[in-house]
């Protein structure tokens, strides 16, 4: 049986992401998205973060509601809410993390967010950032895309460092063999399965697979 | 006098970023962009695009409205329409390029945005993304920051590279002397300048300067 860590973080969250929680998930949140989680009728497993974004009411609906709660200087913390959160998840030796909250209107948190799947990869455990509009992953090696549900028509594959050697895609609109990317070249943007199933394979680098929708 | 290019491209737009533009820039407009600066009685110096996501009304009035008007086929483009926005902005050999509605939901399009900056980089012509909660630029040596308007308290500091040495502060609240960045660890998020002006130096990789507001 898969052990999965949901993180809610303080992001875009709407009902997609109450509806994705399972029964069995274990439930951490991070600032606003541990109230988001209570207020959806959930019981955080772990709530953390410096709670400056709630109120004094919501600080205490999310203490009551959660089995634990991490609260943590705002001055002194040099991490933010969410990379404390998933420094918790990885404790907890999950197979898969998925992150939902984690992209919105300020684009240093949304990219820092994006980082943390670098983390996830050293630690050898599978990690997703999840919203409305995109599914993104990293890889170092090789990932299988799929779309069961036809949420996201868009596959982007895009450098997370300089250069990402040896690309190659099967089951694509726009196949590529043995490409080198890198940062700043749009090429590789807005591709689409043209099989149920996808293969992005690389030999060398860090290649971030975005799955998107408009 | 400063040559500055604006490109308006699709993603989040407002009167922010018509308030920004200046009687002597040249504009450009890619695609639903390219609408937007019609639509606000701007006269586009360059409209560029597949222009898949606007009506045929609205094509003709981009058309009618645009000194220079580029059109191109949807399938047959490796490159999405910023980025042709953008390599035509090189070409007029700015000193400044600036990239509005560059950030939206889609995470591929944003982050591909961003990494145009690594092009404006090699081009040594200077350049940024703005919107109402963002105001983001790369360095791979040294930046000045300043914030004369109030309106970006935050400054966060990620890096493009899976490492950037000798990162060292003056002028923020949270002083660094040559610190080690990497990926994934968010020491370096939502510091802000103790001064009119700071500054952020490096001794190797690529440095995002990304000021943002909540």
């Amino acid at each position: 049986m898969t052990k999965r860590v949901i993180i809610a973080t303080g992001g875009r969250l709407g009902k997609w992401a109450s509806d994705l929680i399972r029964p069995d998930d274990v439930l951490i949140g991070a600032d606003r998205g541990a109230l988001f989680l209570v207020r959806n009728g959930f019981q955080p497993d772990i709530a953390v973060g410096d709670f400056d974004s709630v109120s004094p009411d919501e600080w205490e609906a999310v203490r009551s509601a959660s089995a634990r709660f991490v609260s943590c200087d705002p001055v002194m913390k040099d991490d933010t809410d969410t990379e404390l959160a998933f420094r918790l998840a990885l404790e907890l030796a999950p197979d898969e993390i998925w992150i939902v909250g984690a992209l919105g209107t300020r684009f240093d948190h949304s990219l820092a967010n994006v980082h943390l799947l670098v983390q996830a990869l050293e630690h050898g455990v599978a990690c997703r950032l999840v919203d409305e509009y995109n599914l993104i992953r990293l890889t170092d090696r090789s990932i299988i895309v799929d779309d069961p549900e036809g949420r996201y028509p868009y596959v982007s594959l895009l450098p997370l460092t300089p250069t990402v050697t040896g690309l190659t895609l099967h089951g694509f609109q726009y196949p590529l063999d043995n490409h080198t990317v890198t940062m700043g070249r749009t090429l590789t943007m807005s591709n689409a399965l043209s099989a149920p199933e996808g293969t992005v394979e690389i030999a060398s680098g860090l290649l971030l697979v975005i799955q998107s929708r408009d």
